[in-house]
């Protein structure tokens, strides 16, 4: 039996993984109209953009900057952000974020963590208090005394529960419909009823119960909106480590570029990756215990040993500081002469992780992390890894 | 204090990775005279070879044909099979298994696994009977109703106990003296007192103590006798799980060979790794019950999941695998074409595995493993492996 109302779906944000992201949650939309209403939004930060000549649209004579909604509605291709890639008809860009999330129901936030809070500011009041949010904004958010999920600064911002969905997502790879698996952390109070877990952030106690006549937001209709063919989605409830995975794996990536960087081998990165990941999850459980934290998000899902998989094969802080060893040179210059102004997640969190250690005395309990900090300082060399990693050294017999 | 006797170290097999082994126990035991006799030997099957010109011993004009041993312990470098590395002087090449043993303590095997049985059988009686043991030799032996870890099978032959080192260990590499990790797995009976875990293998209730004077045979030990700064060694007790983890990575690694020869990505390989790891897990508590196997050795030790990385990075079922896809040719006529004789484990052991769960009526609950299978044997397709391996399909709402 079909239900009385059906969710309307806004993606927030629109780069390359939003872009990514909203052509599958429309492709879900548009096949399952009994419980999405099939339209879906997606708030675009409005810029100008002109059609280069490597564009399938451009057509000889460049016809000058154009509004880049215009042309994602006209080509159904984010042509700036996601080039090459066909969007769905179903999938409408918005300039203006108070009409793209009007009577949405299910919010999908995947914007740069900059935006975060100031979009959120911007939302309150205009979002329907019972709506649902997942983020897809990898990171966390790291003071010198504390570490925040971006599921939690969306919820407690706006009132209403927000899930994470991390994992081994290249966005491009997605776009092309190259076969990968994400996961979806979703573990909202009892009021929905599908919760398993103990454990609650705070600021959740007066989360707007979803009128009569929707369809429960679980983990059936989270795995309707967003698993494909292509993409499998795997529904856990630890929100925590499916965030703090994606933030982490930055770290470990340098290292494992470092030890490549140095010709040291398949044996070495993978010594590196095991080291971080477990380190991982250390600090997962040092200071996320009452987050219903498990190690398993961090060692079998996506979120976790995939996601770590894919950074340290070709992702930028990989490939970053393997350039920056073989050119001998220090990271930051590679990420200046290479990274066209952008900057290497791996460097903010690893100096934010270390502030934060520091700040807790646990600076020698994460000995990876440390080094990849002291590394980047220029306290201590990249060859000297191994002994920085080693906390077990053979015993005096 | 220094103990009254001293163990003497054999490792019995001289290959690629026999030698690199052998390279670093004899540097322990040279570094360690006060618990080991510095002198250790190595079994050599002995062979004819002739110094290639591509060798640095070679003088211009070919010697012709000479025996290995005599090479190895001449130019202290196993000129065949790990050329290019510095063998260390105490460790002595010995074509007699029999002298090779005798009096020997401790007992590396690292041979072929189609020679453990039959040199087994040659061993007996020829070795002290509290001898320990430890299997580097990576694999399972399979039969349709049983899957035997080679550790145990030494260990039923000789009647002594035997562990099992294994891990992201790409011989050359070690060799040569990169960063590598290994995980040795050793859990004797309580004679030894080290042990944890409250299930044994049979046949090891006969164990013969290590006569008073001697060290006893512990994680310490073993940790002096493997353990280099550029070879870090994690000591566990589940030899199950080690032994396992290093046969059925090899059938994980030919998925994400043909998913990367499909030109699918980092996603779709990280994703198949990650689903590949979870068999294994699964594989290990189904059939390995009662021999205290853990979750953690397959996703957190070296000789889980960071072999398997290694495996799915550069080996050579991986880029088999590949090269079968992008060459549109069967992955035996790469295996022909490409390795010169030698043959790809991860084929072998996949035909074994599905006999094996096919006989347990099994094959359903491992997809991946039943998908490469299919595949080899061309029923199915590698581009069909995203829907071959989905479990848990969005469901019907």
């Amino acid at each position: 039996m079909a239900p009385e109302k059906r969710h309307k779906v806004t993606v927030v944000g629109s780069g390359n993984w939003g872009s990514a992201i909203a052509k599958i949650i429309a492709e879900n939309t548009r096949d399952h109209p009994d419980v999405f209403e099939p339209l879906v939004q997606m708030w675009v930060f409005e810029e100008e953009f002109t059609l280069p000549p490597t564009s399938k649209h451009y057509n000889g004579s460049s016809a000058g900057p154009q509004k880049l909604t215009g042309l994602i509605n006209h080509y159904h291709e984010n042509v700036k952000y996601l080039p090459g890639i066909r969007l769905p008809d179903n999938l409408h860009a918005n300039s203006s974020l108070h009409d793209a999330v009007k009577d949405s129901t299910i919010l999908i936030f995947n914007l740069p963590h900059q935006f975060i809070a100031r979009t959120c500011d911007d939302l309150i009041g205009r979002i329907v208090p019972y709506a649902r949010a997942i983020s897809c904004i990898k990171g966390v958010a790291v003071s010198a005394d504390n570490v925040s999920l971006f599921s939690d600064v969306i919820s407690e911002k706006l009132g209403i529960y927000c899930g994470a969905l991390s994992g081994a997502n290249i966005a491009n790879e997605i776009g092309m419909e190259k076969f990968s698996e994400t996961t979806i952390a979703y573990d909202p109070p009892s009021e929905d009823e599908e919760s398993t877990s103990s454990s609650k952030p705070a600021g959740h106690s007066k989360l707007t119960p979803i009128p009569h006549g929707y369809p429960t937001v679980d983990a059936k209709i989270l795995k309707t909106l967003f698993h494909r063919q292509y993409f499998h989605v795997r529904i856990v409830s630890d929100v925590a480590a499916t965030s703090l995975a994606g933030a982490l794996k930055n770290v470990v990536a340098l290292a494992a570029g470092w030890v490549i960087g140095l010709g040291w081998g398949d044996n070495a990165k993978a010594a590196i990756m095991r080291v971080g990941l477990l380190e991982m999850v250390k600090f997962g459980h040092m200071f996320f215990k009452g987050h219903g934290i498990r190690t398993e998000t961090f060692t079998e899902e996506s979120a976790g040993v995939a996601d770590l998989i894919t950074s340290c094969s070709g992702g930028r802080n990989f490939r970053c500081a393997q350039m920056s060893i073989q050119r001998n040179v220090p990271i930051k210059e590679v990420e200046r002469t290479e990274l066209n102004g952008q900057s290497l997640q791996g460097i903010g969190t690893s100096y934010e992780i270390n502030s934060f250690l520091k700040a807790h005395g646990k600076e020698a309990e994460f000995p990876l992390f440390t080094a990849v900090y002291e590394i980047l300082e220029g306290k201590a060399e990249a060859k000297d890894l191994p002994d920085l990693i080693e906390r077990d050294p053979a015993p005096k017999l």
